[in-house]
Order: structure tokens, then sequence, then C-alpha cells
């Protein structure tokens, strides 16, 4: 039988796995910061009818700029932003990948602040683009002048920020982004999957995108929306950078189902972001929960809670799986990320880590 | 105002333009290898009916695996092939794409013949591979002893054939498989895009699979099913190729959308299909009538003809368009390829050949 390593496969991805965590059948997923809630039926009519609308078309080709979704992405996003400023793709992770494909590559260099999302640096990797894995401290955070002196040394093409961090589940000091803006010799990408779920008075980076176009806000509809199925990520910049981004873009990368079911759930957007409060209350507890019996936790303006396991985290995140919660194991030693979702799955989760939870230190 | 030269991208794309042919309202497009019919009504409300059953659980990522919709491509295709020799994309185009991400990008090298699919030097382009355009024959032939001649001068680490060719129509001689398979030190890509269009006894690479694992053929849902606006392409091959480009896929790249209706169309696939017959009939009607009118025209085994006007390409593409038809100038001098379609259409493209077409020799 052939194997993977008879093939001329390239050197670099030699003995790598494919990226992703389990796909298991258990009670209570919180592993991949999905939205726990399904989509409200009035919403599920909808995209439905939506959708049925373009079927008899399908045999065309979809809108290859997919404007009247851009146009629908600008109106949700406010600051002034006009479809020129947006552009979309299958999730915020064939963005960044596009981002990369047009200002890194081959000979060229991304810079980002582990731990973070880990798909940057795989991203990077299929692109040809090399990684420079920055420095974060102790606590995660990261500072202006820590950030910069990093960025002056390395001269990246491309530099990665999140915002609320994935995996600490911490925004940003808008400091660190200014700062970056100022000192970069190229392009910033500031992800925010997770801004809708970010605490009061958290700043986005969209109001900082006047005057600075090489900077870049990264967005997606699988989170707040609750829409990961309908893979939809989007970007907003400089009409510039759209510009840019279509000289690599793939032709047609976009379905007609997947603009126009996208559309249906932008317009009943009050419906599909009302799950927002009540997972922000739901993580809010997580953290306060996990805190009061003593674990250490990193502070969350997203859907999930990265905290300290006290001890091998494997041997924790099998023991809450054998009580039927499927958390993530992100790879750093003594930590686990769990995702926040309904009360019962809060429940669950506690009771499990109460059952398995702190080994003693 | 910033512009896409203020910015900092890859020199190798400044001063280049989105690949893509117009998207213009004429009555008669003929230009982008389109299936003319539409989805019939019963398939509609099959595909309306199994994405309303998506739509609830969208919250979720969708199978990262894309384990039914790969078992039912696979039983389309006979051939012997399982689940494991099948993956599936957004569109042929990021199947190419992932394939030059897994074998090819920086420092490694790709071979096509020209003309063939433009995309193919474009995604070399976007993924950091050196492109070497091949050599056809004055009459757009390849002959197993050229190519061969041409594989071992460059020894590529991707090989691009495509049967039926587009733009020319015509499909591969299998010997010049045969023997390409037998020079190339990497992989061989057959892209099948119009396979269903071929004449009879036209052979499929999908018979050479048992025994070569370098070998990938690529389909598309796009024209023979009419699903252009779904965006569903796939390869088959060795499963120790789909293991390689799950390597570099994108996680959950394919939406639960996606995966719903192409399930749905592949259960109608008698009567998407159905289109099939009339459209060769178009094609050889096309062929035959342009013949007939003095015409040089390339044997075609697709749903589209490639002509030489017999002067200048640029002038009699406008002059058709003028009377409402929308053909393609696929940038050979002196030669136009119009998709076949409906013999509405066809009687459409014969008048304004009439009327404004050939230009005296």
């Amino acid at each position: 039988m052939t194997t993977i390593d008879d093939l001329p496969i390239r050197d670099d991805l030699r003995g790598r796995r494919p990226y992703g965590a389990p796909q298991l059948d258990v009670p209570v997923r919180l592993n991949t910061n999905e939205n726990s809630y399904p989509v409200p039926e009035p919403v599920v009519e909808a995209i439905s009818k939506a959708l049925a609308a373009e079927l008899r078309d399908l045999n065309r080709y979809p809108d290859r700029d997919a404007v009247a979704l851009r146009t629908d992405l600008a109106d949700y996003l406010g600051h002034g932003l006009d479809t020129d400023n947006l552009w979309a793709a299958n999730g915020s992770n064939e963005i960044q990948q596009q981002l990369l494909q047009a200002f890194a590559g081959p000979g060229r260099t991304a810079l980002g602040f582990t731990p973070a999302y880990s798909m940057h640096p795989l991203l990077a990797l299929g692109t040809g683009t090399r990684w420079v894995d920055g420095r974060r401290a102790a606590d995660f955070g990261l500072s202006p002048a820590d950030t910069v002196d990093q960025v002056r040394v390395h001269r990246p093409d491309v530099v990665f920020l999140c915002s609320p961090n994935n995996p600490t589940g911490t925004a940003l000091n808008p400091a660190v982004v200014d700062a970056v803006l100022a000192a970069a010799p190229g392009m910033v990408v500031v992800d925010e999957a997770y801004a809708e779920f970010a605490r009061p008075g958290t700043p986005t980076a969209l109001s900082l995108l006047p005057g600075h176009p090489r900077l870049v806000v990264t967005r997606t509809m699988s989170k707040a929306f609750g829409f990961a199925g309908g893979r939809l990520g989007y970007l907003a910049a400089d009409p510039a950078v759209v510009d840019a981004v279509q000289l690599v873009r793939l032709p047609y990368h976009l379905s007609a189902l997947t603009q126009a079911a996208a559309r249906a759930a932008l317009a009943h957007r009050s419906a599909l972001l009302g799950t927002v409060e009540v997972i922000k209350e739901q993580r809010d507890r997580i953290v306060a929960e996990l805190r009061r019996r003593r674990f250490t936790v990193a502070d969350s303006d997203a859907n999930f809670v990265l905290f300290e396991v006290g001890g091998d985290q494997c041997v924790v995140w099998r023991a809450l799986l054998e009580h039927g919660v499927l958390v993530r194991d992100v790879g750093l030693p003594g930590w686990l990320r769990v995702t926040a979702g309904t009360p019962q799955e809060t429940d669950a989760f506690l009771a499990a880590i109460d059952q398995s939870g702190k080994v003693e230190q």
C-alpha cells in the first residue's frame, strides 16, 4: 500500500498531521468555540427561503465579487465602512490565507505571538511564508514596548495580532495595535474572530482603519452568529487591500448558496446575536467558578476560558471526556480551554471538573 | 487615496489584474462554459429540502472530512473507487491549489501545456510554484514523444494535463497520459473538468488510477451537473494523495450547505446530467456549422468550441457582443471560444456570426 511517505510531498510537510480538534460524538462539546445555540426557527425559515431562491440558477457561476454580501457586511460593521472596504471568503482561514498569498509567501516573513490562533503558523507554512514565533509575557500579556521590539528585530511582512486572543481569551491592549502600526514595515492583521463577545468598553481595531491602509481586521460569522457550518469569514480594510486580495483569490470562491445564506443571517442578526449575552454570562460564570475553586484563569473577552489545571492537562482532558465533556487541549502544558455555551453545559462542565478536575498542587 | 501600488504586495503580483471573464448582463452568455439549463424543478425541491435539514445546526462546524459527500462522489465515478480515493473542495480551483501546496510550492516546478486552463499558471503563482509553459503543436495537439521530451527537460514536480483540454476542447490521446506517467518524476494531474461531454469512446484517466499513486484526476460539478453556483470540485487518486492534501487544506473548508447541496445533486444526477446529450448535439452543430462556413475549428469533446475567426478576434468578439452574444476571448490571437448551450443560443450565435463574424481572409 502506498503511504504519504512514498509520495513526493514537500519536505516541510513530512511527518505532519492534519490540523483539527477531534470531532467526537459526546454529550457536551466545548472544544471548538462553536455557538451552542441552534439557529432559531424564524431564521431557519428565512435562510431556507433565501437559498431556495438561488437553486434554479445554480447552473450559473455566482457573483465573483460578492458585492451584495460585502455591502451587508459593511452595514453590519458600521464604522463608516462601505462595500469596497469589505471582502469575504469561506471562513476567516481563507481570508488570512489570501492575505499571506498577497503580502507574504516565499521569501517573506510573518510574525505572530504564541500562544495565539494556531492556524496562523500553518497558513504561513501552506503559503511558503517564513513564520516567526513571537514571545508573550508569562501571563500571556503583550506590552507595546516588547511587541514593537520584536517587530523591529524581525521586520515581518505581515504581523498577526488576535483580539480577543485565542486561546487565552483576553482582548489586546489597544496601545499594542497603535504601536505595531507605527513600527511595522508591512501589513498588520488583527484577528477579531471573537470581537462580539468582548467585555464592555473593549475597543475594536475597526476604529483605527481610517488613515491606516496597512491595517486589516478579520472577522467571522462562525462564533457570535452561530454560523460555523455556513463558513463565512471576512475582512475590513482600505479598498486597496481588497484590490490586492483579488489578485490571489480563486475565481468564484464563494458559492451562491454561501452568499445567500450569509445575507439572510445578517438580515436576522438581532435574533442570531441574541445568544451573545447569555454566552457572556456563562463565560463570566465559568471564570468566577473556576477562580472560586482556586484555578488560575485568564481574563476572557471571548466565548471560551483558558484555565490552568494544576497538573498534566492530558490527564484532566481525558477525565473530563469520561464525564461526557469535550474541551480543548491547545498544546499549552498545564492549561485547557473550555467553550462557554448554555447554562446546562456550564453545569455539566463544572460537575465534571469537580469530579475529575483539579490535580492538587 | 491609497492604491494597490502603495501597498507592500508581492513583487510578482505588481501590475497584474484579477482573473476572470467579464460578467456582463447580455441575452446570450456563452463565455464561461456554464451549463445553459437551469436546475430542474424536482431537483430544486430535493436540494432545498436537503439544505433546510442542515440549517438548525449551522451553529456547528461541518464534517471536516466530508465523508458522506466523498462516498457519494466515489459512487458516481465508479471505476472501483471508494471514499478514501476522493477529496472535495470549493471548485476544482481549490483542489488544484491544494495539490500545488502539497506537492509543489516554493523551490518547485509545475509544467503545463499552453493553451490550457488558464488558472493553472495563476495557481502556480499564488502558491509560489515556478511555472513552465510547455509547447503544443500548431494544431494544439500533444504527442507522447514531444510531451515526454519536455517532462525530461524540466523535471517538474507537478505536470498538468487537461482532457478534454480547455480552451481547445479536444480530449488527450491516452498514450500521452501513459507516457507522462512513465516519465514524470513527480505528480501528474489530469484535469477532466469536461469529461462528461467527451465523444463516445474517449477514455478517462480514472481507469489508470490503479497502480499509479502519483496520478490525480480532477473533476467538477460546475459543467455537466449545472452546479457552477454550488462550487464543488473534487479529485480521485490514491488514498495517500488524499492524506497529503489534508495537510494543507483549510480546516472546515467545505460548508455544511455545500456538502448537503452537492449530495442532493448527486442523488438526482440522472435528471441533472440529462442535459449533457442536448449540449453535445449543440456542440457538434456549432462545429459543423462553423466548418460549413469555412472557419477552422478544433475538434471538441467539451461543452464549447474553439474557432479561428480569420482576423482580429477582439473585433469579432465585440461585434458578437453587439448582437447580444457574449463569447470568450481566451487570449489566443485569431481565435474565440463559444460555449454550447441551448438550441436557441446556438441559433443566436450563428445568426450573430453571419451578421458580424468572419473577416475575409
